[in-house]
């Protein structure tokens, strides 16, 4: 997760990066969906990895889907999106912070899912520490992300 | 798109056709995700005949979900999720009658999307033809159903 | 429940005439909430006949709310909202038949609640009445919606 | 907006001192719904000063909601509500910070709404302060919250 419009050049290119150590994992990548921002570049990471992708738009019709996104699930419900998207995921990966994105983060861990903050300020980590301890996780690189995910399956924290 | 429960044993054989019918045409099935009834056995025929199957589920936990619904987008939005999987298909196959089923017949009418009605009673073929007329097609098998679709494909009525 | 664009004369006076009678009863009339058709006539019936009015709105924003929509629940969801605002109401009445207004009853039906059908055709009744039975209601008139609702108040039907 | 669940004695009694604020202005209250926390005693002092008050829940059934939200919206869609919350309200204000609350804030920035932080700690203002700047307010007492308010209404910032 993390935005679509505003992110940076160092986001993007973790994002595509992430995407593509997930689908060398065999792993489905799930964002937002859409054509621009961290949605699209880990989506193309893991298609050009040759991983499965998936989409989940806040709109009704497709125009406005990342080509990267090769399931798309149209909701046309806007932001309230943000807890399918969270519900659908096993670990949530957070990749920059804008308003939506804070907002996935927050309804993940209402839902008690795991939530790693890769390369994170020093705010946004306190502050969902503080709000959701346990559940919270910091990486500074995506080789970090990946080995806290794969503890999580080896220990069989999610299902 | 059918019941869950309630589904007759020749709803559940059209259904597994149908989901066969689908993989072989290397499309995607999508149906309501949960283990039983026409969703169950669509997702089991496609996924028998090695096609790719989504399941969208009114559950905020993969609990109930089938074991052949692959990807699994879980809403916890209960029938509010009948939306999403009309909106996130080309084209919508009935099979069966709840007032479930009637309700993403309806939907997906309202959302200009084409639907198939699947050996559907003169009433419910009635209906549903006065509420959306150009939109709603009859089928009497699978091999028909297939039919149709091929034709929005290949007169690009489907994007 | 009834058609936004689309609705006839006949419906909108309908419509407005039983939204003055639920106010006199001191119920609140809730509708789709947008300003044209059967939603709009039953708010304002409601309103002159100084009731309390709500609209659950498929916007984000509040620009086609009707003016009559005293209280505007702004969904953004389009018409998943529609199951809400089924789940919201004690009874559905239902006047005119489109697709919308078609998910709803299935979608009341699905969730229980019963549904006063308002002058409909003999196809519309039939069809909602083979996969709804007992929750299915007609009524030829207001007076006859409004003896329905009492019933169902006085044999405690609805809480 | 607020917890449901572990909300503090200070907190609740900040919450119905806010509504009761809230109702003496003529203007509604609009909360979660649910019997406890934040939620209820924001509804309670808006009930108890005389005033209209809203719950959104997220239950398909009233058995949760509180006795003091007088309309009871029935989502069924879990957190996704959240986002119903923040559209319908013309102004949030946030008392006490849970995943639940943080969501609240960030939907509602997301949807360029104001927000009040009422007597939140430095973090929590930092941190929401940091994604949305220009719509993030502070209070340290309900005297103030209805000081901003007046504002945005007399300056024409809130529709």
């Amino acid at each position: 997760m993390g935005p679509g419009e505003g992110s940076t050049p160092e986001q993007n290119e973790l994002a595509y990066e992430l995407g593509a150590a997930i689908a060398k994992e065999n792993w489905i990548t799930l964002t937002g969906g859409r054509a621009f921002g961290v949605m699209q570049f880990a989506l193309k990471g893991a298609t050009d990895a040759g991983g499965l992708t998936i989409g989940i738009l806040p709109d009704a019709t497709p125009q406005t889907a990342s080509p990267y996104a090769q399931i798309r699930i149209l909701t046309g419900m806007g932001s309230a999106r943000n807890h399918i998207n969270v519900l659908s995921s096993h670990v949530i990966v957070v990749c920059g912070m804008t308003p939506g994105t804070a907002s996935e983060v927050a309804l993940a861990l209402k839902a008690n899912k795991k939530v790693i903050l890769l390369k994170q300020d020093d705010l946004s980590v306190e502050f969902f520490k503080k709000i959701g301890t346990y559940q919270v996780f910091v990486a500074q690189s995506v080789a970090e992300v990946m080995g806290h995910v794969r503890d999580f399956v080896s220990l069989q924290q999610i299902q």
